[in-house]
C-alpha cells in the first residue's frame, strides 16, 4: 500500500502538471473585448471556491441554442435543406407531389409558394420526410446526407460550418466543470447523430423538437421504435425552458442564443438566484458569414436584442469579437460530413 | 515544464494507486452465485479493450426501474403514499372532498373504493396534489414530505428503504464508465429532488412520467414553470423504450427492472447488437422485505418473468442473492429524509 505521503505527492505533482499544461488563452479565436471578458469573468466567479458566487459542478448547467448560435442558419435552417433534399429523393415514389403543394413548391424551388404554405406546409414536409421509419434508419439518413450535402455559398459540408469561437467556448466550459446542453428548435433526432462528433455533446445532452415515437414489435419479432407523422413537442420560445425542465431538471446558470426563439430560455436562466450569464450571438458579418437581425426570415433577433440591452446580457458582435468564424477546412475535414 | 518521463511516471503511479485502492469485491452485499457472476462477467466483457464485446464508455448506458428495483414499492407505491398525505393535508381547504370520490375513499382509508375509482381516480388524485404550483414549490413539498414521512412497516424514512445491493451495483457500473439512468413510471418531478443524494443519479439522468408544464410570467415579472393538471407522458411499459429514446437517444446495453412495466425496456435493451444484459429483481423475501410476483397489486411480475426464463435474463432472487436488503439505518441516517 502506498504511503499517505506518496499519494499526496503524486496528487500535488499531477495538479501542477495539469496547471502547467493549460493553454494561456482557452478562447484563442475570440478578440479581447467586453464579450470575452464577461465570459471568462463569469467562469472565474462561479468556479472559485469559498466565494459567494461559487457554484458546485453538479449545478453548472450551460445551454446553447444550435441554429445561428453554434452553426450556420442561412440561407435557411440546415434541417430544411435536409428535408428539401429528401423530398427530391423521394419524389419519384410520389408522382402526386409534382402537382401538390407544398411539395410542388419545393420541387420547383418556388420559395414564395412554399412560404405561403406556412406552418402547415412545413409540417407536411416534415411528416413526409421525417416519419414512417425506425429512429435508427432516420439517424442513418441524416448521417448519409451530411456526408454528401454542401452549403450553397461556402461549398462545404454543413457540419464544418460551425462557429470555431463557440466550439472553444463549449470546451472551455466543460474544462471548468460545466455540462454543455444543446437546446434547439430543430428536431432532436436530426441533431443527435452528429453533435457528439462535432460539438462533443452526447445525445442525452441534446434537447430539441420531437415527433411522436411508438414502440412496435418489428416484422422479425425484434422491437422497433417508429417515428410517426405527429408533432409531440416544439422546443422553441417558451418551449425551451419547458424542455430544459423536462430533460435536465435544473435551471441553467449560463445560456447562449441568437434569436427571439431563445428569449424565454435566457429569461429563465437569468432570473434564478446567484450568478447568471446570458449571451446572444449577433450576426454582423456579411463578409465572413451573414448579417441579419430584426427582419430575418430565419433566426429573427428583435425582442431578445431589446431584452439584452435592458437586462445587460452579453451581445457578441460576430464581426468585432470573432477572429475566425469557421474552423479551417483542413482542420475539420478529417471529421466533417463523415460517419462517426 | 515537466518532462515527458516525469508525467508518465506520475500517471503510472496514479494508476497503481487507484488499482491498489479498489476493494476486492465491489458488490459486498451480493452473495456469490449466478446473478452476481452474470453481472461481473458482463461488465468485464464490455470493458475489456481489444475484445469483440468491448463497448466505448459513451455507449455504456445502464437503465434502472425505480419502484421495486431500487426502493420499496409495498404496501403501495411511495408516490401514492405521498399523494394521500397531500390529500389529507389539503382536505381542510377542500370540504367537498369529504363526500367526493376518489378523495373520500383516500380520506377514509377505504382502499377498496379507491381501487374501484381506477386509473381515472388515480389521475384525479395526481391532478389535485401534483399541479397548480411551480416546479420548484413542488420539489420543496417532496423534500419536506420525505423528511417527515415514515414507512408503515419499517418505520423508517422512505429514502432509507433503498436496496443496498442495488446501490452497490449502481456505483460499480459508474466506476466502470457506465451512465446509470433511472427509467420509472413514477413522476419525474417526484424523483429528481432526492435521487442525486440517495442514488448518485443527477436530475438529467432521471426519466419518468410527467405532466404538462407551462412557462408563465410570474406575478413579480419573474418567469415561472407551472405544473398543470394534465398528463403529458406515461413512462411505463412501451413508454419506457420511448422515454429512453427521447431523453437519452441511445439504446441501453444493460437494464434492470422488477415488473411487467419493465418488459419492453428489457426487450429493447437486449435486442440491440453486441453484448447485452437484462436483470429482474424477484421479491422472494417476505421476512426482510416482501414476497410477490404474478398477483401483486403494485409491481406485478408475470409476463416479464416468463420472458426472462425464455430469453435467459438474469433473475435476482432477493432472499438467496442479497446478504442485506436495506442500508443500516445508522449508515443512511446522515442523509436519509434530509434536504440536500
Amino acid at each position: 500500500m502506498m504511503s499517505r505521503f506518496g499519494a499526496m505527492l503524486i496528487a500535488c505533482l499531477a495538479a501542477i502538471s495539469v496547471a502547467m499544461a493549460q493553454p494561456a488563452d482557452p478562447l484563442p479565436s475570440w478578440n479581447d473585448g467586453a464579450a470575452k471578458k464577461a465570459m471568462t469573468d463569469f467562469v472565474a466567479r462561479v468556479t472559485t471556491q469559498g466565494t459567494p458566487d461559487f457554484v458546485p459542478t453538479s449545478e453548472r448547467i450551460a445551454t446553447f441554442d444550435n441554429d445561428g448560435t453554434l452553426w450556420v442558419e442561412q440561407p435557411m435552417y440546415v434541417q430544411l435543406a435536409f428535408a428539401i433534399d429528401r423530398v427530391k429523393a423521394m419524389a419519384p415514389q410520389h408522382p402526386d407531389w409534382a402537382t401538390r403543394q407544398p411539395f410542388k413548391a419545393l420541387l420547383q424551388h418556388d420559395t414564395g409558394a412554399f412560404a405561403a404554405s406556412g406552418q402547415k406546409g412545413l409540417m407536411q414536409i416534415m411528416a413526409a420526410t421525417h416519419a414512417g421509419m425506425t429512429t435508427e434508419a432516420f439517424a442513418d439518413s441524416v448521417r448519409d446526407w451530411l456526408a454528401s450535402a454542401r452549403h450553397p455559398r461556402f461549398d462545404r459540408p454543413y457540419d464544418s460550418l460551425v462557429y470555431q469561437p463557440m466550439l472553444e467556448l463549449l470546451a472551455y466550459l466543460r474544462a471548468n466543470g460545466f455540462k454543455t446542453i444543446v437546446v434547439s428548435g430543430g428536431g432532436v433526432e436530426f441533431m443527435r447523430p452528429w453533435m457528439e462528433r462535432v460539438y462533443g455533446v452526447p445525445p442525452e445532452q441534446v434537447i430539441g423538437s420531437s415527433g411522436v415515437v411508438t414502440f412496435q414489435a418489428g416484422a422479425n419479432g425484434r422491437p422497433e421504435l417508429i417515428k410517426e407523422a405527429k408533432v409531440e413537442f416544439i422546443d422553441d420560445g417558451p418551449g425551451k425552458p419547458v424542455g430544459i425542465n423536462r430533460f435536465i431538471g435544473r435551471r441553467p446558470i449560463l445560456a447562449f442564443g441568437n434569436s427571439d426563439g431563445d428569449l424565454q430560455m435566457l429569461q429563465w436562466t437569468t432570473t434564478g438566484p446567484g450568478a447568471r450569464f446570458a449571451g446572444l450571438v449577433h450576426h454582423t458579418d456579411a463578409e465572413r458569414e451573414y448579417a441579419y437581425d430584426r427582419n430575418a426570415k430565419f433566426g429573427r433577433l428583435d425582442k431578445a436584442l431589446d431584452a439584452a440591452a435592458s437586462a445587460g446580457w452579453t451581445v457578441v458582435d460576430m464581426k468585432r469579437d470573432w477572429k475566425v468564424v469557421f474552423p479551417s477546412l483542413t482542420a475539420s475535414a478529417a471529421t466533417a460530413g463523415g460517419k462517426p
